[in-house]
């Protein structure tokens, strides 16, 4: 398959992209190539797609579902007795929402932390994106549960084959609180050998900073350094609660960290993430949204706009983390971290992109097209997507998209009734 | 006119709805009335329009001009340089193009604070929405100014006739520290004998306490109530920096307030807005966008998301402000603002109106349609606009918006080349 996207806006220059397979051939004023589709990029700007590097695509189907609600009692009252009835089918099509929900806001990568490996590597294959998947582990320092989780492991990641290289696999340790040294150590060894990455909830509340003290005598990340699981394959999401010593010993092992505002704000969390600290110390920051039960949609254009006024306000700054930060952190950092040749429109990398459409307001004047797309905009500017040199979305429609909401949400409906 | 929308949601109940002029008329199953214009209001919900209780709508034009930058650099390079360079066709376009952001984004009523009026109040009559536009007022402390600015106010009030009911008046101070209390005083006066509300921006920055205290020797809340300027006809913008007494001041004296979270949190005016202290205290407490070049945009939807999570936020409370809360600011409090009979959908009150298409990720499943439309959506889930019984927008689309996108791109470039 080739696609030759013309007259379309890339760093404010109008040119032609050539795509071949699943690679961006060339890129030049009127290419002299004759390609099986031909896409008018005329007032639309091409983009990398956005690789959301935290979520639990699945819990769509509990979005709205006990908003406004403290921590525990959400979890217990609504998300853990509902969790417990899922089925296949379920997680399934919980999926395929979230996945129609991205491409529809221009995410082509998604990093997913969830249950039912297969159910949602299948949602993931049908709808042409890229994920990383990990099953989300618990041992509660049980050896009994630990030893089940190697096993499931060893076994889900023997079975990936199955799947195209669009679906890659993490190992998903849940967080320090409910997966113990030992089995959060066997891990680190696991994805060493298995040459995978590590997705971990790293000191996302303070009562998860305080327990860790009590229980290990450590913070969170230095328990971690502790372990010896400090390492370039980690990808800890959240990291609110961590100093500026802290800091360092992430930068120093080369950890991705994940920033989450929405989930951070909506929840509580906290709202002092240190965005500039990490960059300026080297660590690769990524953005997420986290799943749409607690931040509740999966819109990475909603994300950067968010961390980038969290930042600023916080810090009563207006130049703490500029447009272009933010925009980095959502595509070109975002790839770095699932270890993908994407996240930027160049010669040679994986055709993942998106055009934007410039014809609505948030793009009148289009003074700098960065800060219109960051600060003005939302997900619904983006009109064409397409993922390892394929469209799933042209014309603001994915194929099939009504089917999705209607069964995603009988089936929403069935779970909570 | 009447129009007769069919078998839509309003408050999770399929029902119809009838309007006739200006107003809705009947509310009710299968209501049985010939109207005019029928619309399928199925798989969409009602709600009332937005009202933007605080913007600069014509500095549309400035969108993205000038970011990630300090705030007096910003104004003494970008923007009032800029301005003093803008002409009424100017004003005229960038007017058209927020109007036809905000009823993009389901926004009917505004309130602005801008120059030359005649020039938008042209804008907004055409386009259909209501508006209380106020001519920002500065007399730098100078009786010729301030003899000015009388003179100008009550020549435009005058001419206020021309123009449809839709067209509300206000007077505009700007603030404390570009207008002199005795021109303040005088406003007061005037709103109070032309029964027309004043329009001012308010304890908004650290800089601005300090200030006021050095010197008028009060902070300044407790310096407009030494004014004798605290009442129900004042609009204060920001109100960021308050205090426990200043809050009872303000209650005291029924001033309207409006929070801006976006603005405030990209210009790094300050995050610590105290929304749940002014509601219990009994202020109303409206939303705004602010102006297009500070916060960027126009969407009301993402305005409420950003309220609801900063008080969130801040406060490591996720119960701390629910999204019934801010649909309530962002609607029936908006109106009571600008005293129109609107913001809720209830027969005799005004027809401002938006169809929310449920038929996208952000409503599947709907378990909650209020934090749905709050917490996932934004602007772009409105499909149908309806201000004052007329239909402004339907199916996404407003006529002539691609002149009023080229003619105010056209002017910008002009402006800034």
């Amino acid at each position: 398959m080739s696609i030759c996207i013309r007259h379309v806006s890339l760093n404010d220059q109008i040119t032609d992209v050539y795509i071949e397979g699943s690679r961006i051939s060339r890129i030049g004023t009127n290419l002299p190539v004759q390609a099986e589709l031909e896409i008018d990029g005329s007032r639309k700007a091409l983009i990398p797609g956005f690789v959301n590097t935290h979520t639990h695509a699945a819990m769509t189907l509990f979005r709205g579902f006990g908003d406004d609600m403290k921590l525990m009692p959400w979890l217990e009252e609504k998300i853990w007795p509902n969790e417990a009835k899922l089925t296949e089918e379920d997680v399934y099509w919980g999926t395929k929402l979230a996945c129609l929900e991205m491409i529809k806001s221009g995410t082509t990568t998604f990093v997913d932390m969830y249950m039912m490996f297969h159910a949602s590597a299948r949602a993931v294959e049908e709808s042409g994106m890229r994920a990383m998947l990990a099953g989300a582990c618990f041992d509660h320092f049980n050896p009994k549960l630990a030893a089940k989780c190697k096993e499931k492991n060893e076994c889900l990641f023997s079975e990936l084959s199955r799947y195209d290289e669009r679906i890659m696999y993490a190992i998903g340790p849940h967080a320090i609180y409910t997966v113990s040294g030992e089995l959060l150590q066997w891990m680190n060894r696991f994805a060493e050998e298995k040459d995978c990455m590590v997705h971990l909830h790293v000191a996302e509340t303070e009562k998860e900073v305080q327990d860790s003290i009590a229980r290990f005598g450590l913070s969170p990340v230095r328990y971690l350094h502790k372990l010896g699981v400090l390492s370039p394959r980690l990808i800890a999401a959240h990291v609110i609660y961590v100093d500026d010593e802290e800091i360092r010993m992430l930068a120093d092992h080369g950890v991705n960290v994940v920033h989450n505002p929405a989930s951070n704000m909506k929840l509580g969390s906290g709202i002092h993430f240190k965005y500039r600290e990490m960059l300026e110390a080297g660590i690769r920051v990524g953005l997420g949204t986290d799943g749409a039960s607690s931040s509740n949609n999966l819109d990475m254009v909603e994300t950067m706009k968010l961390a980038a006024l969290l930042n600023k306000g916080w810090r009563k700054d207006p130049e703490a983390i500029p447009a272009t930060t933010v925009f980095r952190s959502a595509t070109q950092i975002g790839a770095e971290i699932v270890r993908i040749d994407a996240g930027e429109v160049r010669e040679g990398a994986l055709a993942d992109l998106c055009l934007v459409d410039l014809m609505q307001p948030a793009f009148v004047p289009n003074h700098n097209f960065i800060s219109n797309l960051v600060y003005a905009a939302n997900g619904s500017c983006i009109d064409t997507v397409i993922c390892n040199g394929k469209v799933l979305m042209r014309d603001k429609k994915v194929p099939g998209e009504t089917e999705i909401l209607e069964k995603a949400a009988e089936l929403a409906y069935k779970l909570v009734r």
